[in-house]
C-alpha cells in the first residue's frame, strides 16, 4: 500500500462501528472453540468443493477438534481464498498466532490458543473491543422472544423469508400462531399476526426487517382483500407443502405486500436482499447449498419503490452483475439505499468495481458501506477490514489523487459511508 | 497522474473536438445563469435522491437564484459525486472560480461571478473556445425547421422517438402532418412523411439521425405494406394513445424499420441509443424518472445490422454490463460502431471498464469515444477531461508500459479515438 | 511492469505447459506460411469489420502472399488490438523478426523471414520448444482416426457438438455409422455408437470430451428411452434439417445427456464451452460469423452438476458477465471447474476482471488458468504470455503486496493454475 492509503485505512479502522447485519446468536455471540469459526459455511463449502466428501464432517457425534482436523485435510486447497486470509488474520489479530500460515502441521497449537482465549470469561467483549464494534444487528426469526440479551448492543431485525416463502408449511403457521396468538386462517388474521410481529419488535429496539429473495420475485400491489390472495391461501391451508407452486407465489407476494405497508408504518427499514436461489446444491454441505440466476432486474421492483416513497429500502444484490442497476436505482429513487456487499459478491474483486461504481454516484447519504453478515463475532474484525482496505485504496486514488482532495474530507466520506449513514438510516 | 498519463492529458486536451451527441438549444446554447447549470437533471435528480422534496425545486415562479438556493440545502449530499465535479471543474475553468469547494456558504459569490460571465455577449464562442470544440451536434425534433443558427457548427441530427414510439399520440401525427404537409393516414402516407423529414434535414447539413430504445426492442424486417402494421395503424389512428400495447409495439417496429430504410438510402448514421426504459419512477424531477431493466441482448438487432451492411450503426448501451457485446458485436459486425458512454454508464468506473474492453478489441477506425450529451455548452469541458483523464491512464498503462508503444504513437490512437473517427463515420 | 510483476511473470513462463484447448491440426501443427497465420479468424474479421470486402481474402485461388498482400490494405486499422500484439510478439520471438511495426511497408520482409523458418523440417518442434509447450489437446471430430500422430503430444478430445446439435443432418448420421458401423436409427443405437466412440477414444489416449453450448441450451435428466426423444428422433430421420426446431432440441438434450453419462462412465472430463450463437453475421468471413446472446445463466446447468457428482466439468464462458456465476457454481460445486478465458473473454480487460474473481474465491485446485484456443502452434507463446503478464500482476498485486505472501508461494499458486491442475483434472 502506498502511505496515503496505508494512513487512510488506519484512521477507518479507527472508526468504531454498527454492524448492520449479522447472523450472531446473541446467546452465543462469539466462538467456543476453532470448530466454531471452521464451522463457517465458507471454510466447510470450500473444503468440500476442493474434494472434501461432505460425511467427513457431517458425521454425528464429530468432536470440534476432530472435525477441524479432517478440514485440515483440505483446507490447503483454499489458501488462496480471501475467505481463509479472513481466518488468518483473525487468528492473528485476536488469538495473537504469530506465524504466517495456518495448516496441517500447526493447526493444534492454534487450536489450544484460540480454546485459551475463548475460554475467557469476557471473550465476547474482548472481540468486540477488538473489533471496535458497539453494535450488532441481529436476523431474528419472526418468533424470536428478544429477551435475555442486550437490545442495545444486538439490535433486533425481523426477518421476514419464513412469512414470505414458507406459509405453506404447516409448522411455519403453527409458529405464528404461537407467538401471536392468531391462528393464520384468512388474510385478515395473518394480517394482523403480523402487524402483532412488528408492534412487539418495534417495542423491543428492533431496528430493521429484512428478507432474501429469488430472483425471480417481482412483487406488485395487494389488496388487505385480494381475491388471488385468498384463493392461494385456501390453497395452502388445505395442501400444505404440496401446494400448487403458484398459490405459494401469490401467497409470497401478498404476504410481502403486506409486510412493507407494515414496514412503512412502523418507520422501519426493509432491507431486501436478492437474488438468490434456494438448494441448487441440495447434497451439498449445510448451508453451502444456494446459488443463483442472475438474470434479475431492479425494475421488479419498481413498483414497490414507488408505492412506498418514505420506506427506507437498505438493498443488497447477490450478483455484482446487478449493481449497476442498483446504484442507478439508488441514484434516482429517494427510498433506495445501497446496502453492503453479500456473500458472492463479498470479495475484492467484486467489491472494488461495485464499490467504485457506488461511491461516484450516489448520494453520500445514502450509502452503507459494509456489514459483515457473520455468524460470530471473530469474523466481524478480519471481514471489515478487508472492506477498509478497499475503501481506503478508492478514497486515495479517486478522491485524493483524482480530485485533490484533502485527506481529512476523504476520511470524512469514508467515516459517513462505514457508520454514520447507519445511524441516519437505521434511526440508531 | 504519473507524468506519462498527465503529458497524455494534456495532448489529448489540445485536440479540437467535434462532439457527436447533445442536446444543446442551439437559440440558446450557453447558460444565462447557475440556474442553467444547476437545473441540468443530474444535479437536481441527486439532490432529490439524497432528500430534497421535489416541490423545492418545481414550484411555479420560482426564480433562478431562489432555485440555486434552494438546492444548494442538498449539494452537499453530492459533493462525492463525479457529476458533482464536473460543475466544480467548469466553474474553475469558465468562470475563473478559486476556491476548492462550493457550497451553501459560498455559492452566491458563484452565482454572481457566472451572471457576469454570462452576460457577456460572445459567452457561448468563449465557452466553445474554451472548451476547444468546434462543432456539436443537436438532438433536433422530426418537426424542428433547422434555420435561425448555424448548422456548420451546430450540426444537425434527426431524432426519431416520437415517430417511433409516440405515434399513437394525436399531437405527433399532427406535427407530422404539419412539417411534411402529408396526413399520416395510410402506411404509404407515413413512409412518405418520413421520406420529406429525411430529405429536409440531409438539406440542412444533418450528419445523424438517431433514437433511444427500450429494452424490451427488437426490431425485424417489415413491408412497405405489411398487414400487420396496417392494422395496428388503423388501432392507433381510432384509439390514440389508447390502442392496443401490442399495436404501438407492431408500428414502432414498422416505422423504426423504415426509418433504418431511409437512413441507408439517404447515408445518414444511425444513432442506436440502447436500454432505457422511461418512467420507471414517474414522480421523480423532471428528467429524472428514466431508468432501465439490463437484460437485453444485442442479438436483438441482429437481423437489423444484417439488413443494412452499409449503414453505419454507432451504438451507446445504457449499461455496462452489455459492453462486451457491443464490443463483440463491433468487432465482426463492420457496420457496428462504439459511441461513447452514455448516462447511467458516463461515471469513471464504468468509462474505464468499457473503453478498455473496447479498445483493445475493435478496429481502431470503429471506436467514437465519447460525446457530451450536454444540454447546456459548458458541460462539454468538464465532460470531455473526465474522459480524456481516463482514456490517458489507458494509453499510458496498455500501450506505452504494455506494449511499449511510443507517446506519439499512442496519442496517434486518442486522436484517432477522440476525432477522427466522427469525422469519418459522419462524413464531415 | 514493476520489478516484483517481471520477476513472477519470468518464472511463470519457464513452466513446461500443457495446452488444454486448441484447434490444432496434428497433421499440420505449425504454419507453412505468413498466410496461415493471418488467415486466423482474429485478423480476417476485425481487418474485414474495419472495411475489408470479405472477397478480397476469400477469392478462389488466390495465393497466400497475394492474400497476406491485401489484408495488409487493412490491418492499420487493427494494429491496436491486442489481438495484433500476439502476431507482433510471435514474429519477434518466433522469426526473429526485429522491428516494431509490421505493416504495409514492411510486411513483405516478415513473409519472407517467416517463409525460411517454417521452411525448415523440425520448425514444429523448434515452435513448441521456443513456446516451452510439452503437450496440446486437439478437438477431434468424432469420426477421426487419431492414428499418424503422437498421441502422447497432441492428446485427443473428443469433440461431441455435431453429435449433438447436428444429427438431423444425414452427413453426420451417416459418418457415425460409418465410423462405428451401427445404424443410427434408434436411441439404442445412437447410445451404442456414441458408447463406440468413447470406447475408442479413451482407447487412443483421450484425456477430455468437449462441446460449445448456445446460451438457450439447458439440459435436463434423459432416460433410454424416453418417448419425447424417440418422437423427436424419428422426425430427424423423416425430415432431416427440416424437421422441426424442437425436435432438434429434444435430440440435442437427449443425447447431450447421454454422452454425459458415458463420459462419467469412462472417467473422461467434460469441456463445456457455453454460450456461443452460431451465424448470427452469416456473411461475415469464414469463422467471423459467431457472436452471442449474454442472458443465460449456470443454473441451466445445475441439474447436470447434480446428476454426475464425479464427472469434471471444466467450464469455459463466452461472456464475461457470466463470469462470477462460474467462480460461484465452482466454489461449491465440487465438479464444476473454471477453464480459461475463451474467445471473446480472451482480451486482458476480461481476462484481468475474470482471473481476479476467479483466484480469490475458488480453490486452487479447480482453477485451469489458460488455453490457447489456437489452430496453428505459434499462437500459443503469446497467447500465453498475455495470460502470464496479467497472472503475474494479480499474483504480485492480491497475493504479495496485498497479503505478504513470499514470492515463491506466489509462484506455487500461479504453477497450480498454469500447470498442475491440468494434470490432476486431465488425469495426465
Amino acid at each position: 500500500m502506498t502511505t496515503l492509503k496505508q494512513s487512510l485505512f488506519e484512521q477507518l479502522d479507527q472508526i468504531v462501528l454498527i454492524d448492520s447485519h449479522s447472523h450472531i446468536n446473541p446467546y452465543s455471540a462469539a466462538s467456543k472453540d476453532l470448530g466454531d469459526l471452521l464451522g463457517y459455511h465458507y471454510y466447510t463449502e470450500l473444503a468440500h468443493s476442493s474434494g472434501m466428501p461432505r460425511e467427513r464432517i457431517e458425521e454425528a457425534g464429530l468432536s470440534p477438534r476432530e472435525k477441524v482436523g479432517r478440514l485440515f485435510g483440505f483446507l490447503g486447497n483454499i489458501d488462496n481464498t480471501i475467505q481463509w486470509s479472513w481466518f488468518l488474520e483473525l487468528s492473528k489479530d485476536l488469538f495473537g498466532f504469530e506465524g504466517d500460515t495456518i495448516d496441517a502441521g500447526n493447526w493444534e497449537s492454534v487450536y489450544e490458543l484460540a480454546s485459551q482465549k475463548m475460554a475467557q470469561p469476557d471473550w465476547e467483549s474482548q472481540v468486540l473491543q477488538m473489533s471496535g464494534v458497539e453494535k450488532v444487528f441481529l436476523t431474528n426469526d419472526f418468533d424470536d422472544t428478544l429477551s435475555g440479551f442486550d437490545t442495545n448492543r444486538y439490535v433486533p431485525c425481523l426477518r421476514t423469508d419464513d412469512l414470505v416463502f414458507h406459509l405453506a408449511n404447516p409448522v411455519v403457521r403453527q409458529r405464528l400462531e404461537k407467538c401471536t396468538g392468531i391462528v393464520p386462517a384468512s388474510l385478515k388474521q395473518i394480517k394482523d399476526g403480523i402487524d402483532k410481529l412488528f408492534k412487539y419488535f418495534c417495542g423491543n429496539q428492533a431496528r430493521a426487517c429484512a428478507i432474501s429473495l429469488p430472483p425471480w420475485f417481482s412483487p406488485t400491489k395487494q389488496s388487505d382483500d385480494s381475491t388471488v390472495a385468498k384463493v392461494a391461501l385456501n390453497d395452502l391451508l388445505k395442501h400444505g407443502l404440496d401446494a400448487q407452486e403458484s398459490s405459494k407465489r401469490a401467497m409470497a407476494n401478498w404476504v410481502f405486500w403486506k409486510i412493507a405497508e407494515f414496514a412503512d408504518e412502523y418507520k422501519l427499514p426493509f432491507d431486501l436482499m436478492i437474488g438468490v436461489n434456494r438448494k441448487v446444491y441440495p447434497t451439498g454441505v449445510f448451508q453451502g447449498q444456494d446459488l443463483y440466476d442472475s438474470r434479475l432486474s431492479l425494475i421488479q421492483y419498481g413498483e414497490l419503490f414507488n408505492a412506498f416513497p418514505n420506506l427506507p429500502f437498505p438493498i443488497s444484490v447477490l450478483a455484482s452483475v446487478t449493481n449497476q442497476e442498483l446504484v442507478d436505482y439508488a441514484w434516482i429513487f429517494p427510498n433506495v439505499v445501497t446496502h453492503g456487499h453479500w456473500w458472492y459478491s463479498n470479495t475484492p474483486n467484486y467489491i472494488r468495481h461495485d464499490l467504485r461504481g457506488r461511491i461516484e454516484a450516489i448520494p453520500r447519504n445514502k450509502q452503507i458501506g459494509y456489514y459483515s453478515d457473520a455468524y460470530k463475532l471473530e469474523f466481524i474484525l478480519p471481514k471489515f477490514r478487508m472492506f477498509k482496505r478497499i475503501l481506503a485504496e478508492v478514497l486515495a486514488d479517486e478522491y485524493c489523487s483524482g480530485r485533490g482532495w484533502s485527506e481529512t474530507k476523504a476520511l470524512e466520506l469514508g467515516r459517513q459511508i462505514l457508520r454514520g449513514n447507519v445511524e441516519s438510516i437505521f434511526k440508531i
